[in-house]
């Protein structure tokens, strides 16, 4: 007897377990109903910026399969089709056509959630203003893409200072705009220690980016035409003759909500090491809506990451293909850049380590990405925190230029390994003069951590 | 009562030991004598490819400390003295100075051993005829570049294929030279398997270096001038206008040999893993001389790598100094490049690991550096060992363009903890689109092997 999956999101956690439960079971032992109300499937979201900045050619580039490739591997995947509700105890979803607006159940057997994050949209007077963008969904970067051609001048203004913030502004000075980057804390990248985070600030004014620290939006204002015109802090006006909201996001829960099934702190969904719904036999979650264990803090959080989306996926469709896999947690990597700026990230920043109760020391060290006397080589920041008496590795953040970002998995690899930072120092890493100085910066950082340690008591 | 550490050896090891030990303890606790037969201290032997293609302007660059600088810091470094003898009951060692011929006895309470390598010059006709170079010295360096000034012809022909030999292609070709390379074995890159060392040897064709695979040379014919014409093997005939030789290098342990000291397999020093010399209170041994215990076969190897000497030194110059560190071993991490061709490795090849008796698995894949639709996103493949039943890592091999060559540092740590291929598929790695596909390379190569582990049962 064919059972029934039914999956609500059709990105990249939805349609990597619809793909990988297919792998496993055929279309004789397992019907695959797949929602999706957008126009797209299974995209790179994480590739907006730089297709609005044009490195990436076209929309199209970014979506890994479409519905029709899914179709063609027998997953029913419905367009343009959002669920409306869950009932769990009749095992049923129900969904709307969008187009036709006609609504209707579908029972399930299994039922996976990847229903993914929502933007942070503050209710602000005028934010609704077209010229306002988010960059969530293709959808929404073609809005911008049609904003940009569109707007009357060259002003561009960001708001917030993050992942996406950082990405944009790059993305907008590739189209020759004057950008200027609002953002609530201090410094960019909250994501970072404030002290790293000053680096990056310092690199995007040497890039043209005016960034302004502790600013507060109360208001977009609007022309006659009713297009943006100004965005207003608390005590300033910008010009702007088009807005990029990137303020985070948030998990989209509501169904999960409505539904009774469990929330955590951030409002992500709580899983187990299946990624199966904490005390649901028969429904997985995964993707930006769901929050997943810090290996290092032991805490929940909300990590929204393509990367991680597609692995949640690839858990989900093993088990609920027959097949056993898990996913253990993360240790907060992310690497990011600003023109030829490189940003990374791992483990806990200090004000995490102070939530958990964990006592640390930190380093810093300034280091190049290549032996120094080889052409490109590149100055590069590390800063590492350790556990103190212990030595164990808490986190790294990394700020350079190329070659800098991806050093970070060094690190990623020893968090999950749980490394004090004296065995780290013994690490054997790849070294040649065009490579690296003949002590990797992350080395480095480490050998001055365990002085820091030792000289902490 | 004021102590005196000896040191043979002025170059990584031995300096790094020198300056830490100083570090730790002044001179009026601890008198520092080195010894250096050569005419430069502290300099970086693998950047002489570099130096010697251009890339690098002048020799100074290579050196990282100078004799004077050393002294500066209460080293009395004593250049172009050669030890001829080690008196280990009277704890003596004697030294020529070889500017005056004199010779003469110094004491040591400590005695450091960091002799380097030699490299290896099979006792071939016409091998010590001019324009026969090796490249393991700065003065080496500076010698092949005045051949390359002299020479008549633009024909190179480099022996051997290993790191030295390929990195001197890629520098004979950015002089202008035809270059052919002549190699023992089938394929280039010996500590590759030799379906990967086959990549570099069709990317070297690429470049337009001629590598030939079983050349074994037989002699070196010289023209009236008494200077290089061609090199020989045993089924051709290579003309050559310069012949750069990289067969590889040997421990330089012929001093250690005659005092009775232990050596291993491979003629290297075996020491503890405070870098003490086995059975010996008071002497201890670092660099090129050693041999090192490989983590991942339990065997002793010599891997002769600027990265491990200066970590030697750090350990013997901690420990002499009244501190305390160890060296646990390598795991066998390499990386080169040969233009804009990037090698990795680490671990055990599939040679290795059937010499220890392990049963493994392996599986190769295709991938990219960046998202495939961000510009520059090159191909990369990356080859994985993992031991049957246990899905224990057993090492990784990388060859592709920019992005490549560091990679292979996730896998020297998850190597160093021991890890399973199933717990690498979970590794919370940097993904961004600039700098990896949403699963990472590495990742892609640690899922398909742990199907293939399944698989093998």
């Amino acid at each position: 007897m064919s059972e029934r999956l039914v999956v609500i999101g059709g990105d990249a956690a939805g349609m990597a377990a619809a793909s990988q439960a297919r792998r496993l079971k055929g279309p004789g032992e397992l019907e695959i109903v797949a929602f999706e109300r957008g126009r797209f499937s299974s995209y790179s979201a994480c590739g907006i910026p730089y297709w609005v900045g044009g490195d990436v050619g076209s929309l199209e580039e970014l979506i890994a399969r479409s519905p029709e490739e899914h179709r063609a591997r027998d997953i029913d995947l419905r367009m343009r089709t959002e669920v409306t509700g869950i009932d769990l105890d009749r095992q049923r979803v129900r969904a709307r056509d969008l187009e036709s607006g006609e609504e209707s159940w579908t029972g399930f057997d299994k039922l996976v959630i990847a229903t993914g994050a929502r933007p942070q949209r503050p209710p602000l007077p005028g934010i609704d203003a077209p010229g306002v963008h988010g960059v969530q969904t293709l959808g929404d970067g073609q809005a911008l893409l049609d904003s940009l051609e569109r707007a009357e001048g060259r002003r561009a203004v960001v708001v917030g200072a993050g992942y996406i913030g950082v990405e944009m502004a790059e993305a907008l000075l590739g189209r020759g705009f004057e950008v200027t980057v609002l953002n609530r804390g201090e410094q960019p990248m909250a994501t970072l220690d404030p002290d790293m985070g000053r680096l990056v600030h310092r690199a995007m004014d040497g890039l043209g980016i005016t960034t302004v620290g502790s600013a507060e939006v109360t208001k977009i204002l609007t022309g006659e035409d009713g297009r943006v015109r100004a965005v207003v802090t608390d005590d300033a006006e910008y010009p702007a003759d088009v807005v990029v909201l990137g303020m985070g996001v948030e998990p989209e829960t509501s169904l999960a909500r409505a539904a009774g099934l469990p929330l955590g702190a951030y409002g992500g969904l709580l899983t187990d090491l299946s990624m199966r719904v904490r005390g649901y036999e028969n429904v997985w979650a995964g993707g930006d809506c769901v929050e997943v264990l810090d290996l290092v803090s032991g805490r929940e959080r909300h990590v929204p990451l393509g990367t991680h989306a597609n692995k949640h996926g690839q858990v989900i469709g093993a088990n609920v293909g027959g097949g056993y896999a898990t996913f253990p947690g993360v240790v907060g990597t992310a690497v990011s850049k600003v023109c030829d700026l490189e940003i990374a990230r791992t483990g806990l920043r200090e004000k995490d380590a102070r939530a958990v109760g964990l006592r640390y020391v930190t380093v810093t060290v300034e280091s190049t990405s290549r032996a120094g006397y080889y052409p490109g080589a590149a100055p590069m920041t590390v800063k590492m925190l350790a556990e103190r008496r212990t030595g164990r590795l808490l986190g790294v953040q990394i700020v350079g230029r190329e070659g800098a970002g991806k050093r970070v998995d060094i690190a990623a690899v020893a968090l999950t390994a749980g490394m004090t930072v004296d065995t780290m120092v013994s690490l054997d890493l790849g070294y040649a003069p065009p490579f690296s100085p003949v002590w990797d910066p992350v080395l480095v950082a480490a050998r001055k951590a365990v002085a820091a340690v030792r000289a902490a008591g």
